[in-house]
């Protein structure tokens, strides 16, 4: 599911890719397509303006540190790849006390190895991924680990009903129709039910404060076993920080503390554009679908990346950047400012429609949806009702599988000849690379009979039928 | 469920208590009843052997080892509590090629710490409980880490439906009974099924080779998502072992290999008995109840917790010891030793009734049902139907809730006053513990909303009936 989408992850990797595996991956990924050669590396951006004559020519004039050298060079059009995880967010105000604090503590950004918390009483502060990944590698080698949360979260195991992968349950074509189908409280109530027939988040202490809103899930399988085994200790948010320990909101015990990682998150900025570019308000900016300032004169300016669907990042990149470039070549028009701009501010409001998930930000968004929206301004976008006829078995697959990222190269610019293989090898796949020791299966006695019985039941069936 | 009948664990400890813990608890046993007076460390048993006057006496001549000092002392009874752990078991015939390694490998019991592991390649051979655990370990610090298993295994999470712990809801009386009721292939079929819905065993290359027969159940929460990850590599027997390599049956790929760690398990054996007072065949000793050798003169020797329940081993050598106190004060008398003998051969024969769970061999057992039997033998077994009548809310609870260690000190010789509030405040305790964030929930609006149509049809239902 996170691959790009002309380029599937080698036989051997695993359902979810580590780190290491993933930067060999991407590795592979210039290697085949030779895009080393186009990227300068070790090269900071210090600014990027528009050239005086910006409302003809579009160009940008780019100010970069490179080897301790600046330059200034001129580009006709500037992607901002830069995402929302670069610039860390640590709320120290909230944080009563943190200055006399004397252990050490640090944002979850700075966090490279679980040897620093050998033997220590570790407090990570935020339950997104990176604080609940933090905690559990923490909680190898420390003597204890606290992992305090505000807000709570829904966990989400990647091991789904049956032990398949949970994002190729959850995205697909049906079960997205479906869920847009429903009104909001039944979709959140279902979902509220399946999270916690895995685990009561509430006697785990992890309940989401606001269930009607579905809060960006913990992705981890671990969690639950760590705490059901006191590896892992829930708190409640930090009421004040002293010397030595910290002491949580509603909990009589003072708790001894070494160190303290704040988990608190990224705030979106871009430093190297001008506010009249790109303007920045309550965490989000104006992007016409995430990704064109729509007030420029010239579309020659992208951000790619600034927008948090419910599904993989990498292939909703890999789509916005598609797109960008048809607009960059002219084959794809943008709308005039002053659609773009309405488009922005219904965005910006952020109306809930009263059917479907809940998303808490501006910045959250369907992922097929906002996808498929974007193959259609690049006439990539499958059309299921005309391959139901061509090709049933794999519009069937497309509707029923999951979603996976070769379908947005079936079809149109950008078409990929391998991605209809990869969609119905998928499985396959997914299963051989777990399957790594082979039994002989022979059905149990029960089942031999029950299917016995109900082959007789058919046949009486049949012959009543024909009385 | 694993605590000793009259003393809970401590109120903040974990529902699963890691070793440190474990080891804590014991200490503060200990103390409690002052037992460390009696005991002396540090001492190996060399030989127990008849005294003379044995047939009259029942007296043993131990000769212990401490301090370099051998010692002669003569004991009235002898209770020997070395458990099934003891005396590894490596068959290095069933490994061609393992004097050619060279690497490191070493029996799992010889495992204390992952730094071993650090960057290298790992095979651990065994999938029960100990291969798992030291896998997992293992593949927090190494390069790779490859699990080899020949039979497979069902894997449990500790983390049960909704999070419950597994034990305090597989072992309820009830469910014992309906297990017991039903024929072993409809109970061995529900087992698949319900095993299988947490992952595929199949498709994680972990499914048993032998599914009719209940093999020791690994207890594993992590196991399948680092299998998900590529953290943990299944692998079937080993065909060859080469000099730096592995091959695999049914593979064909040679892996590299740098350490191995052989989980194959233990052997039963007495080295400081004489093969006239306990013999070992077959890997099970000829013992009455598991506990005593049927054919002394007197009843002065007996064996604690050389059975394999399937249930905690604590409270069943606590159970065990329970009764041989009984049976050597003369309290409690056992039956004439060819009824002993006759009994003995019968479970040797280990014949299935065809109901129930398949027990693999000789030293399985059902749990409830063996701890039942001992507490009867010292009248402590809690009648339930009188109960019913006397104290209904109690009744209830030992039926349908877990069968914890305090239901054995309800009643008669050994009965401990605590126990009932213990048994009606188990689940409060569970919960307490991971509860550590406390959020103030206001139902859904569809909850409300499902509440009220509930109400409204309950409301016409009546309505209808007294028209």
């Amino acid at each position: 599911m996170s691959c790009y989408s002309d380029f599937p992850f080698p036989e051997d990797y695993p359902n979810y890719v580590p780190n290491s595996l993933f930067l060999e991956y991407l590795k592979m990924y210039a290697k085949q397509f030779d895009l080393l050669k186009c990227i300068q590396f070790k090269t900071k951006v210090c600014s990027v303006k528009k050239c005086p004559d910006f409302a003809i020519s579009g160009q940008w004039e780019v100010v970069t540190l490179h080897e301790g050298k600046q330059n200034s060079t001129v580009f006709d059009a500037v992607m901002v790849c830069i995402g929302f995880l670069t610039n860390p967010f640590l709320p120290l105000d909230s944080f009563p006390g943190i200055n006399t604090f004397k252990g050490q503590y640090f944002h979850s950004r700075q966090y490279k190895h679980p040897d620093i918390f050998k033997d220590k009483t570790v407090l990570v502060v935020g339950m997104g991924n990176s604080g609940t990944d933090i905690a559990i590698e923490a909680s190898h080698v420390a003597k204890k680990v606290f992992l305090s949360t505000t807000g709570g979260a829904w966990v989400i195991s990647r091991v789904n009903d049956s032990g398949y992968p949970w994002d190729m349950v959850f995205t697909t074509r049906f079960q997205n129709m479906v869920r847009n189908f429903l009104p909001t409280p039944i979709v959140t109530w279902l979902i509220a039910r399946k999270m916690n027939s895995w685990f009561n988040h509430t006697n785990y202490g992890l309940v989401p404060e606001d269930k009607t809103q579905l809060r960006e899930p913990v992705l981890n399988s671990e969690l639950p076993g760590y705490i059901i085994t006191g590896k892992v200790l829930i708190k409640p948010s930090i009421k004040e920080v002293k010397e030595k320990s910290v002491i949580f909101n509603n909990t009589p015990k003072e708790e001894p503390i070494d160190i303290i990682v704040f988990a608190t998150g990224y705030t979106i900025a871009f430093p190297f554009l001008d506010e009249s570019v790109l303007k920045v308000e309550d965490e989000q900016a104006s992007l016409y679908k995430y990704i064109f300032p729509p007030h420029l004169q010239k579309p020659t300016l992208a951000v790619i990346g600034l927008v948090k669907p419910l599904g993989s990042m990498i292939p909703t990149g890999e789509t916005q950047a598609r797109w960008v470039v048809q607009v960059l070549k002219g084959v794809s028009m943008l709308p005039p400012p002053s659609v773009m701009i309405k488009d922005v501010n219904e965005k910006k409001e952020n109306k809930h429609s009263g059917f479907g998930l809940c998303y808490c930000n501006a910045l959250q968004t369907d992922y097929i949806k906002y996808i498929d929206d974007l193959l259609t301004s690049i006439n990539a976008k499958p059309n299921l009702f005309s391959m139901l006829l061509m090709d049933p078995r794999l519009a069937l697959t497309l509707f029923f599988g999951p979603c996976s990222s070769y379908q947005f190269r079936l079809t149109g610019t950008g078409k990929w000849e391998g991605a209809r293989k990869a969609i119905m090898m998928q499985w396959d796949r997914t299963l051989n690379v777990t399957k790594t020791r082979i039994v002989q299966e022979s059905p149990s006695p029960f089942e031999n009979l029950l299917k016995l019985f109900s082959c007789l039941a058919l046949l009486v069936a049949v012959f009543l039928i024909f009385l």
